[in-house]
């Protein structure tokens, strides 16, 4: 397998502003060629960290990409150290200069002095044209390893990356191609997923699982590789098919799909509607489900009943079901789902209340308690929960037990 | 100076999809206290790799951070390298386990077996405990140098990093205090706000300022720096005042506060109520109105009214409003913000009707068209905007404008 590391340099990468987002796209191109990226480093303008950090990277991968720190001034000292890192001296390019004077004078200007320093290339590199900016990129090879320097701005660094190091990658990389699945399952903790996953995902020493928590669900993504693209993706479906039935319904998407989504896909499949009606999330299930372009095909409406009066005025919840019940109770859910039903006229309807906190939380109610209601075709009825977690987190995991609840009906 | 290292450590940080943030407040937080992040590395579930990454940065700086790898799976193995970087063992503490086996019972199942490699904890660390997650985190001292180890999920990491770290990173620290102000501004472009805030802040050499744009607004960063922490806050509040009165409504917040903590905190200091009536935001106004804890004091009811036929029945918007003018135009956010209003009988009523596509826009009438309505003590308005972006980006600066409006009335 060939393995990659990608450096981005720059002392504004290690503010608390903005971090590097170079190596998401990089990343994406080299696994598409079946090459790995195994580490990523963010330096700062500081000669000693990025000497060393360039130079353990060329020891320990077969490609280094290092990104940014080519500008013409003082603190764009990536020239400099890379060449330090492997041994190499930088050599003068008239060429370079002649064609930055004439750049500039493309633009009305003379080429200030301090722009010389761009002309400087790595001994023995070649030089990698930059159509959009002023820095040169370089490329280096030495003994089947690979130093690939390239500015930072995307709109350089890109072009320059799939016209010019691109095609030599895939010269060079195996013919390894890569298929990705990621299954997400709603209402089970990471460990009892890995219990059930790991003795199938273990057989298939081929395929890189990895199991993720995810706020309010599990995801389990996979990398088969092979050496055809069909391959590849046939047997990242044999796993992902073996998963999804030891998994069972907790299985919702076996593509990377949001919850939303599937609810979304499940509706239109079915040409049915769906209202929502909800006290503690505000609005989070509505906002969720409305999302997914084209969801006005199968969601109607859409009721935020925080206050009680709200509740009894459009749901038609008794006042008796809450002064008995209390408003956070299956008997309200039940009440609240079957009234946003009556009321939208749709096919499912769903409703939510709880305690999302901080506040309002009793001994009895702690912050955590939701009920969520559903009201179909085949009846109503609700479920209890006691969800873990701060307010915001409450709220989102509560959205989530709704969605998967209404899924699991419409599934039934 | 103190210099501080940070590692991310998990294969999914290596993908396309994903990568490290946490590393961003915790630079905040460093830099708060004057300690300056010097590298930043990303390392996958990669035993060699990680430990080779600790150890270096063990030799190079002061503080190691490392955030991640310490779930129950085979593939959390940062207890392990860590422990092998810094050339310690791992003990067993049976405390943790009896801790995990009660925190699970409490969730009313058992614990699987697979949780037990959570109580490995390095020879020598202290152990910091995680009230909000399985996972414990470690702090381990040696000559002056910190190791810190602290689970992924910022919910877990942040206050983990807040009570047991910070005091003691405090305690050994320069003495150079910093005080942060952020102020954001509404309805006006980057370049907009720096033409204003250009010619201010850079009279204050001491004030390192930083304007970026997030999504819907245009936030101005300052983090002054003093030998006292009442001198610093002092200085970052008079360039914050001199900037707020130059750039007058448009500044909502001076001090990080969101959009609807601020709105928030108006219909609070006044008493005053509020609803909603939406469409194309399907629930996101009040579900960002409903995040802020004790938000039932003021949020009454919110209508998601997606289909005509429900802005007709809930906000009674006559039906002929939509025949002439349709269901995006300025006749009828007005009459849903009345209708919602009358029908909730709060102070203030906010409405939105517009086009987020991708679906759905006409010539007269293409994607990112809004209008935005309102309905209060002093009548009923309304506003049109055309926006740009893709759905998800269209939906929340219509929220963000719709709030931004609400705020407008408020404090004329």
């Amino acid at each position: 397998m060939t393995t990659a590391e990608i450096i981005a340099i720059g002392s504004e990468l290690l503010t608390p502003f903005k971090t590097d987002t170079n190596s998401l796209w990089l990343t994406e191109k080299l696994n598409d060629i079946g090459i790995e990226v195994m580490l990523k480093t963010i330096v700062g303008d500081d000669g000693g960290r990025l000497e060393e950090t360039v130079r353990d990277a060329f020891k320990r991968s077969d490609i280094v990409i290092t990104t940014g720190g080519l500008g013409p001034t003082s603190d764009d000292i990536t020239r400099e150290f890379t060449a330090k890192a492997i041994g190499r001296a930088l050599v003068y390019h008239d060429e370079i200069e002649t064609l930055l004077r004439e750049r500039f004078r493309g633009w009305g200007r003379e080429m200030p002095e301090i722009n010389k320093r761009q002309a400087y290339v790595i001994d023995g590199a070649e030089v990698l044209p930059n159509p959009h900016g002023s820095a040169v990129g370089m490329l280096f090879e030495d003994s089947g390893k690979m130093l690939v320097v390239l500015p930072g701005p995307p709109r350089e660094n890109q072009p320059m990356f799939e016209h010019h190091v691109l095609p030599r990658l895939k010269a060079t990389a195996s013919e390894v191609y890569s298929a990705r699945r990621v299954l997400k399952v709603s209402g089970m903790g990471e460990s009892a997923v890995d219990e059930i996953a790991a003795p199938i995902y273990s057989r298939y020493s081929d395929i890189a699982t990895s199991i993720l928590f995810n706020k309010s669900e599990v995801e389990i993504h996979l990398a088969a590789r092979s050496e055809t693209a069909e391959a590849a993706a046939i047997r990242a479906a044999e796993l992902a098919d073996e998963l999804a039935a030891a998994l069972g319904k907790a299985v919702f998407s076996t593509d990377g799909e949001s919850m939303e989504m599937v609810v979304g896909r499940l509706l239109t499949e079915r040409g049915e509607t769906v209202s929502t009606a909800e006290s503690c999330t505000g609005g989070l299930v509505a906002r969720r489900l409305t999302e997914v372009p084209g969801s006005s095909r199968y969601f109607v409406e859409g009721a935020v009943t925080y206050a009680n009066e709200a509740k009894i005025r459009t749901l038609g919840v008794p006042a008796e079901v809450i002064g008995t019940h209390g408003a956070v109770s299956a008997e309200c859910a039940e009440a609240m789902a079957a009234g946003m039903r009556e009321r939208a006229r749709t096919d499912h309807a769903v409703s939510i209340t709880g305690v999302a906190g901080p506040d309002g939380g009793s001994e009895e109610k702690p912050v955590g308690t939701v009920f969520i209601g559903y009201s179909g075709p085949a009846g109503t009825r609700s479920i209890g929960l006691k969800l873990p977690g701060d307010r915001y987190l409450i709220r989102w995991r509560t959205s989530q037990a709704a969605l998967d609840y209404l899924r699991r009906q419409m599934i039934k």
